[in-house]
């Protein structure tokens, strides 16, 4: 997981590494994409999975329907693309498959900072878990990002994730569960 | 189902039935909110579900969690509260329960008038098909309206609607039902 650096330092981080691992993914932003956009599209060729949010992903690719702008990102690298929504949620794409993660409706979101990279945590450690990458863990480590990150919301900085249980997460991903599952008609 | 018309009007309407139904439901907007508030206020309390967008839920209530504002609105009258996010799906609302209907992501929207009104058809559609109110026939009608306004916004006018199949509605349907669904971890 390159976590949101400079596209150079990302770079260099991969290519140091003997063994290339299951899945590399990466983290990046305006400012990148605003000074070292040449370095970001060669650090893009690298890895798997790109991680961004919808402003971000329309400034990268010049597109606003955001399925267009995930597809233009696949064609420069990455076979993966999530896009992060904040409140509306996060879209998972590869290649012509599409998962839509809800968002909790929240009645507060007391201290957003960090909730990205929570969620990034939340999807790795999922992914990390399981020894295969088929789409459907791929989906399940995005409602379990999406699960982390709405703790992180609830306090100041770290705190909520410090006191947070297993139990209390995994009643968080049913909520997610449950608010987004409907039978076919 | 009350469309979107002068709250007076709205509430004769309610007022002239000899059998209530056993669901009325209604469409306003903001403009009713700006000069005729306490009219509006009075039709609330004659109605089941109220159907509204985001920025229409927020100016009613004063509230700008959606949570918190379909709580609101439940307690001026309504069981449920369905408020319309565009582009990021809908939320459904009844009494603690909650359901976040996706949005297709689509590459291009070529004219969005009229999708409030195809949704609210959609959803009337299908429960007017249905013997009873569940919460999950509920959840169903929400994903078939949204499933009918995905079409509408196509092409102009009514043209994509009057060309619509069956098989082609079930298809989006179930597209809807893809990109949502996935396995508790």
């Amino acid at each position: 997981m390159l976590g949101n650096l400079s596209p150079d330092v990302q770079r260099k981080v991969v290519e140091q590494m003997e063994v290339r691992p299951k899945l590399i993914a990466m983290d990046t932003m305006n400012f990148w994409m605003d000074i070292a956009l040449e370095e970001l599209h060669r650090t893009l060729t690298l890895v798997d999975l790109l991680i961004v949010n919808d402003e971000e992903a329309r400034q990268l690719t010049g597109e606003y329907a955001l399925k267009t702008a995930a597809k233009r990102i696949m064609a420069l690298g990455p076979k993966m693309v999530i896009i992060k929504k904040g409140e509306h949620g996060a879209l998972l794409f590869h290649e012509d498959q599409v998962f839509y993660a809800p968002a909790l409706p929240l009645e507060e979101v007391f201290d957003p900072t960090g909730a990205g990279d929570t969620f990034a945590g939340g999807l790795m450690g999922y992914l990390s878990s399981q020894d295969e990458l088929t789409f459907d863990h791929m989906k399940k480590a995005v409602i379990a990002g999406s699960a982390l990150a709405s703790f992180c919301v609830e306090k100041f900085g770290t705190q909520r994730l410090k006191e947070l249980t297993k139990e209390a997460l995994d009643a968080r991903i049913k909520e997610f569960y449950t608010i987004s599952q409907f039978d076919l008609i």
